[in-house]
């Protein structure tokens, strides 16, 4: 199933080239959230609701995709985790630069995941703000896991079991000396979208061909094979140190082939099995 | 005004030692906030409802601070903010240390400031819980900004009209080569609290005299007029890099005397002005 949310705050499945409008599910399940809860309500009443909000779907009107604005997949999210140096080839292409090396090499000796800010997340219905055109903005190719339940300390045998579905995404970063989590945290510099694929449609997240295009052209290609840490193993290491909840982004990592991004460029992110993400830059100092 | 959440999400004004339930006001409140909000609806209300709460306060019966369990002071927050290296003494003692001078560099190298993960907040009536024992934990005391409203690219002089009040803070951190939005972010890693004493009651948060102990021996003091990046500094710069939001908590930094913290330890941060902070360390592997 695709699901999505759109237009003012409203939960939608996707058909086909339509979306069908299964809001009331999306109230009832908000009506019994505790206002502190930790992560979305939605995405965590997914298993009890599925078949409903079929059932809902089938009986509701579409509208045709073109015609909708796609928000953030996630209403409430509680972190946006990402991995910095996922696949090995984007780890040389950045230890081959000269004036970033020593950026690239402080990425390369720093194992682990960083967290970008929450308001950095945009659905393709924003854009993409360059809020420093004068330095050098690159994207990120990215497949990103939406986490399903919470969970700490999870083992790899169990960790798809924490995944609510996928989406794609696109990691904004500047370049520069900032901390990680500083300079790509950025209002707009995190586009998910445009929906959220369940899990049970992705029978190997390692296993899918993603592609970013700028214009137009391809810029970044990879098959999720080639990542380092595998979907399981990042929900595993995540885990060994702190609690998830659903609803939480986890950016996998980008391949080889993040270039500029300049205003008014078009930039697209997508996965057949998913669908494709497409977001415009603007400049916005 | 002291304000406090407690017990079981019931919202509290602090006088004397008594808090007294003005909970009606929260429920209020939430109930016309968006689910999609970021940020808190009560943090954000505060300017409007100030003299409401103040008058339910008066009304209501007292409960002994003794007698109540503090929560987290903000409900519902995007993001956690902090400052790595933000006194001069705590650079230098960083950069004195053998086994990790490469990290303490990295540090001083890496201007800006970055995230913790929501997860990692935790009231006084939780533990800090030393998932790694066997690893060097550290208290980093901290005073604890907490945002008022949303703002972005705020001038200097602009900057504590967006601070809705200010709570104590212990930024635990342990060390270590993973990125620093990672390794200080586990459960518990930031204790937050007890309650928020609103902006007009400190009038100077650049003169404060902070202290903590850990078992009633005192392990760091300082004035946060050693402060290298001031409160409206720290504002200044998040807000060049992103939107900060209603209920944000941001750690402002840690002067020297970081030490470990091993289980059983009770620390607390306190402040006279803002109240203390007592939390106790437990080994949760």
């Amino acid at each position: 199933m695709k699901i999505c949310r759109y237009d003012n705050d409203r939960l939608g499945v996707v058909v086909g080239d339509k979306v069908h409008d299964v809001s009331a599910a999306q109230e009832e399940i908000r009506k019994s959230a505790p206002y502190d809860m930790m992560g979305d309500c939605v995405i965590a009443a997914l298993p009890q609701w599925r078949s409903k909000l079929e059932d809902l779907a089938k009986k509701a009107p579409g509208k045709a995709i073109s015609d909708v604005k796609f928000l953030p997949p996630v209403a409430r999210y509680s972190k946006v985790m990402a991995a910095p140096t996922n696949y090995h080839a984007h780890i040389q292409e950045m230890a081959a630069r000269q004036g970033t090396a020593a950026e690239a090499h402080r990425g390369i000796l720093q194992a682990g995941i960083f967290l970008k800010a929450n308001s950095s997340i945009v659905g393709e219905n924003g854009n993409i703000k360059l809020r420093f055109p004068e330095k050098l903005n690159e994207h990120e190719l990215e497949l990103v896991m939406i986490i399903g339940k919470q969970g700490t300390k999870i083992p790899r045998d169990k960790a798809l079991d924490y995944v609510a579905g996928y989406c794609m995404g696109i990691d904004m970063t500047v370049r520069g000396k900032e901390d990680r989590s500083f300079r790509k945290s950025i209002d707009g510099y995190s586009p998910v979208g445009p929906w959220i694929v369940t899990a049970d449609e992705i029978p190997d997240p390692d296993n899918l061909e993603l592609e970013l295009k700028v214009n137009g052209v391809t810029k970044q290609k990879t098959n999720t094979n080639n990542l380092i840490y595998d979907c399981r193993r990042l929900i595993e290491f995540a885990t060994e140190y702190y609690t998830i909840y659903p609803g939480d982004y986890y950016f996998t990592g980008t391949p080889q082939g993040v270039a500029p991004v300049n205003p008014g460029d078009w930039v697209t992110s997508a996965c057949s099995q998913i669908g494709e993400l497409k977001i415009q830059a603007v400049a916005q100092p």
